[in-house]
């Protein structure tokens, strides 16, 4: 087995330092070097929770990728610095695994066509959750055969926002193959405000918050005398890891852009 | 074992019927009348569906309970009715067992002096599905505890009504014992309209509607750490029949009125 | 729209009615004749529960087809008269959607070069109940990227086998594409037999029997942080109609023979 | 309101620094003292990850109660010490809350006439997880009812034993009050054996493990037409706290001996 040399970007992150792990338990991966703005020059073991780590930290990128002529970046870092860091790893012929959002689509065009000229594959992912993104995967899939569909999602309740990002995006997904149906019966009636929750092209969206729970989500189809649900439960962050593991071992195989880990999943 | 003589009021119902079925297949009862407002002076096996049951039907309760002498009266008719019956079956000695809702304060006061009097029970159940009535109860104990607490219950999407009867009830249970609280996080924000659901004192109840469900309810409660989730499914109307039976077991043995099959169950 | 006129075979039976209401009650649908071994050259509507069904009954396949001139014939009878009807009917050019199991790879193979000659299509389907089949095909996918997986299979306490053909053919369907593990701590100890379930290739299997329940599987993945759970609940026999309904329209589109529901969902 | 001055022994291990937590965030709570056999005279700041409290820490429990007047003890250390520390607790008028195992029925025989004698209650509970309690409790109530009963309990797949603890103590609980059954069909039958799980006394423990899961545990009760299901989700020790709480709460208010926390649940 080739070893994958691997530099990551971000290694002080919640993400990064569960990303550190990963390849420091994998085996056929190394950690070749870190991209931190800080400490650049001193080493990985020198920040508080890596000790034992005597991987070399660079603050700038071409000089981190010349020195250690990794395989893949993986960057784990914002939007602010994403886009540079995984231009510059396609120019030195290194292939990314991005899990930064903001990509706008000149950038993603301008990423596919880097790649097209270097010949080498890149992924960015806004999610990494692998259970999430076949949750949302297997959603779509089921969308075209059963247009009745309720998504329950859960959460701690220190959470802001509802619905939850991935609600929406799974609704999303749905309703681009689904046939649309304003859902329950046409006289349906509440008694109290908001108990048919949120609508969305006529699915509804519940979601509940209560102390205790950490990140739930199940999207639920029925029909005729059945029902099929789809329930992804998220524990913790290391969670993502999953599907890190998946993107940096496919993007050594492939030679074009991938936007979004459901896109690699046969 | 003695036998316990049973006449049923209003056999011909959707529960009607199943208490009829109940009544022939559980040893130790015996069915000696029926009480019908068809069919006065004839034979129960004569409507559709009771046949080979050659039961004797009557139009008028005094008749009836001076003919059979039975143990206990099964009232599952109408409001209009229901009191008469009870109040008769109570007069003639006859301990009633009843599925009718509708009952004002005033007939309740007058239905329990008549049990002193007399010095029998009488049980009046407005929902005999036992399973239903434990997790309302279970829900009210747990109430006392956690007080962040989310209702979501699940119907065929014909029901008109949202929240169902069954989660306002248990609402109302909840709010009875616990200590009030506004939940969720004060900062918190809809997206989408309705998508935290129906408000009652500071829960939330979440409706969802879809083809192929029946009639289902999940109660969760949530602390620092854990969740505790109370679910009843309900298939069909069979499942009345074991709150019907516990009912008639027990007013065989108490000389009050009880209101609420909850309130027999220790 | 064109009309797509219709036979169907064996419309006594269980499976069989079911698909006669719905090819009643599906706009675009018309039933042209049944096959029925019983009342040859009368009328459906001389059985009982087919009321006002003016269609009518041959007793043999050709006979039929010759008169009535289908699109699709829709075979719902037993292993021994289902090859017949299947290899008739294509010989007649019409396209069968068969219910019927029992086909050895001799008939699968002789249908399907009889599919090749006459340029049109068959679908025979073991199952089709859409929402298990879905059920089981997303298990197999998500099998690629967990290895570690349980099914919990929950039925009524009349069921005779455990654990059920559904949860067999489930484990199956997913060791075709997960790398083997025994799962489970190495040391773990049963302190009671049978904890820890059936052991298909290192996957559990639980088979749960309750009196109320119906017929219901859940299928558990779990990856360091995460669970991801696909269930299936089946409350009656018209969830089988959705499957056959897209049989039919998806036969008539292509021109080949599909063996399995699960092969013509994208 | 009157302050509650407590004092915690075996402040360093996972329970015990969560009750440090506890009582420093609790309105109404105050911590005069802990016990520890390292550090004493110190202070329990000195320890890692309690700065800023500055607690005095005693080794001896006599000089510990004298010097600090508390009014609740919590015990959260060894079998070994524990009733030692109860014994003495008791001694000097100071109501013990305590989290040790191990105490024989002399120890709770010694115990109980020590809180008589002194007129103080004293509460001892191996289990402090307030909603696993509830989960036990209401599963022994609803066992009155339905005698058929399944237990599928979920842990990562690092657990050594199955079923598990807490399984086989509930199942214990329902057997005191469920009439005796022996569930599924007579001639039931296991094609793959274990798949209907462990037995105790008829009913059915089913264990899955699984990485990712935490701990969770369901109790399902069926009956014709309905099934009732009762469902802890535990996802770390923090669950605990809420059971020490109310346990504090109660101890103040109650003259006897408590062995469980069930036992002071209404």
């Amino acid at each position: 087995m080739n070893i994958v040399k691997i530099v990551i970007a971000g290694p002080r992150g919640k993400m990064g330092s569960e990303a550190v792990k990963l390849v420091q338990e994998t085996e056929g991966y190394e950690l070749v070097a870190v991209l931190d703005h800080k400490n650049d020059g001193g080493m990985l073991s020198e920040f508080p929770g890596f000790s034992g780590l005597d991987i070399p930290v660079f603050a700038d990128i071409s000089a981190c990728l010349k020195a250690s002529e990794p395989d893949v970046l993986i960057d784990l870092t914002t939007p602010e610095v994403g886009m540079h860091h995984t231009k510059t790893a396609l120019q030195y012929g290194v292939r990314p695994v991005v899990g930064t959002t903001g990509f706008t689509k000149e950038n993603l065009k301008e990423l596919e066509e880097l790649c097209h000229e270097k010949g080498i594959g890149a992924i960015i992912a806004p999610n990494f959750a692998l259970g999430a993104v076949l949750m949302m995967k297997f959603s779509q899939m089921a969308g075209k055969y059963f247009n009745d569909v309720e998504i329950i999602e859960m959460h701690h309740d220190q959470k802001l926002d509802a619905p939850s990002g991935t609600a929406v995006k799974t609704a999303e997904m749905i309703a681009e193959v689904r046939e649309t149906k304003v859902q329950g019966h046409p006289n349906e009636k509440e008694t109290i405000e908001g108990a048919r929750g949120a609508d969305y092209d006529g699915m509804h969206i519940h979601s509940v918050r209560l102390p205790g729970l950490i990140a739930h989500q199940q999207v639920m189809f029925g029909a005729s005398g059945q029902t099929l649900t789809i329930k992804h439960d998220s524990y913790n962050r290391a969670s993502f890891m999953s599907g890190v593991k998946i993107a940096v071992d496919t993007v050594l195989k492939i030679d074009t852009l991938v936007y979004g880990l459901e896109n690699i999943i046969e």
